[in-house]
């Protein structure tokens, strides 16, 4: 138990996300209507969510949803942007082990930072969740909420990914953005719902999506109320768990965050399973359940079934039962980015 | 500390709220412009509430606030409904364990049942925070999510107020509702940020204060996410605390929940007094920080230091310290509901 515990820990602490796509807002019923999802083809997954769109906010019909029930729930990674080599979040916190070094030189005699620092990440990662734990407690902690914000933010400013050389709010994906412009556009409230850590994700993701931060649910740790000699009150980040925000944990984040059930979620792995499934066996009003499928090498990378990072084995298994419509990424994207 | 906690846990659990008066909308600026706060007198706390949202919308004014910032928080009890002679989610839970008596014949001889189906609250309130901690996890835990919702709706439909006779729905404060309308009429998102029960809010308040679920913030218990034997998952509220929203707990909550610091911020007891002074210390904005004072012993009630239930002392204490406006419930209410 302690054990799956921590591996949660570990998918779920490292899971975040990023981006900063200017919105291009779909035009809503208004004269002309011009085609609210450019980037996507013509094919099964964007008839499937045209159709949902237009009878769930029809009037009169048998499966219109009021507004106030219009919530959407999105999972960040591999869902809105990227997540390979390794999760964003999990990169972020590396280069920070690299930029506080200097003031920690017990670090060259103490794994997993030795090896981290010398690019070892084979013994990183032989260290299993224990060094991830340490390593993101000893990044994501002991620093003030705002400090903190503005650590995310520089880093996002000046970071590269290592293979595609973009920024990674870079690699957030286009067809996503014009489904979320598409359904805010009827009504729909958007969320993201993510295993990564709520801190990471907020200082960008509004820009980036158009989601501000009070719609997005993450997982956390816990916070210290602390007023300073001044007079001046902060909370401090400290390295104690309060949420983790991934697989039976994305239903319950929520309920406690949310408090509504979804009626369109989308997702990418097995980490949203539960939520997928809580939103599909929902009764009252139809549902949309979506799996983005990464099925393209070439723009992208190619991984489901056995992958490190975004394992996708019980969603593709039992898709069919529930009615999630896979989106075939190669196929279906007419442009990633 | 252990004390400390149980005691905040009390206050936390059974803080909550509710209310079914319907938003009379305030106008906003088209044509004739009609008094945003009507029940409000033409007296020092409508004039500050007046000046502020006027100079926080002015574009151009150097007190401008973007609308994504524009974030109002609210407490509940006392502040948006009344809390006396027992904050009304303790009296909901009392009835409970009435409700509930039938099912368990072992509390005939179990305290704090056996005292408390007797009508004997003295030998209740005897028991201290164990008796109080075991009524509220009695009455809040065991059940799923949406099982929880209805019984709390069916109360709410149901119950009177043991004093004033009236549905606890009608005891909410009209020139609140006023206040909440016009704040959103001029862009501000309003949430509510109590020390009451996340779950035995949600029920109600979008009716009653036009606030949405996912805009409430407040204690919590754990979920379990479980997937019955046809399939059909459910999340069952466990007897274990998740978060309590109150004192130091609510600039955490505001932080975990919201995302941003608020810039208008009301209570008004001092289990606000955290999030009062969070707002009122952050810079970059104008802040308002506003207390509702119980002033009104005949047609509410009169209470502040010393109180048992909405204790208000630190708050008047440093209300000038932090140019907090006191709101003398007495004079400046025209009407109360």
């Amino acid at each position: 138990m302690k054990k799956l515990h921590l591996i949660i820990v570990m998918s779920g602490m490292f899971l975040f996300s990023c981006g900063k796509t200017e919105n291009k807002s779909t035009q809503p019923a208004t004269g002309i209507v011009s085609d609210p999802l450019p980037s996507w083809n013509e094919d099964a997954s964007k008839k499937a969510i045209i159709d949902f769109v237009t009878k769930t906010t029809q009037e009169g019909s048998v499966d219109f949803i009021p507004v106030a029930d219009r919530i959407a729930c999105f999972d960040n990674d591999g869902t809105l942007w990227s997540e390979q080599p390794l999760y964003f979040q999990f990169i972020f916190a590396l280069d920070r082990v690299k930029a506080l070094a200097p003031q920690h030189p017990e670090w060259k005699n103490t794994q997993p930072f030795k090896a981290l620092l010398k690019g070892d990440m084979k013994t990183v990662m032989a260290g299993g969740e224990k060094a991830l734990v340490q390593i993101v407690m000893t990044t994501h902690a002991g620093m003030t909420t705002e400090e903190f914000e503005k650590i995310v933010k520089d880093w996002m400013a000046t970071s590269i990914h290592p293979k595609t050389g973009k920024h990674y709010n870079e690699m957030i994906f286009q067809p996503m953005i014009e489904l979320l412009d598409y359904l805010r556009a009827n009504g729909y409230k958007t969320f993201i719902v993510s295993g990564g850590g709520v801190d990471f994700m907020r200082p960008w993701v509004e820009q980036a999506y158009g989601i501000p931060p009070d719609q997005v649910v993450g997982s956390s740790g816990k916070l210290k109320y602390e007023v300073k000699e001044d007079g001046i009150p902060v909370l401090i980040k400290i390295p104690e768990l309060n949420f983790i925000d991934d697989k039976e944990g994305k239903p319950a984040g929520i309920h406690q965050y949310i408090g509504k059930r979804p009626v369109f979620t989308a997702g990418n792995s097995d980490g949203d399973y539960e939520m997928l499934q809580w939103t599909s066996t929902a009764t009252g009003y139809p549902r949309f359940g979506m799996i983005v499928h990464h099925t393209d090498s070439v723009r992208e990378w190619k991984y489901d079934r056995g992958s490190h990072i975004g394992k996708l084995e019980r969603g593709l298994d039992d898709a069919s039962k529930y009615n999630w419509v896979i989106v075939d990424m190669k196929n279906e994207w007419k442009e990633l980015h």
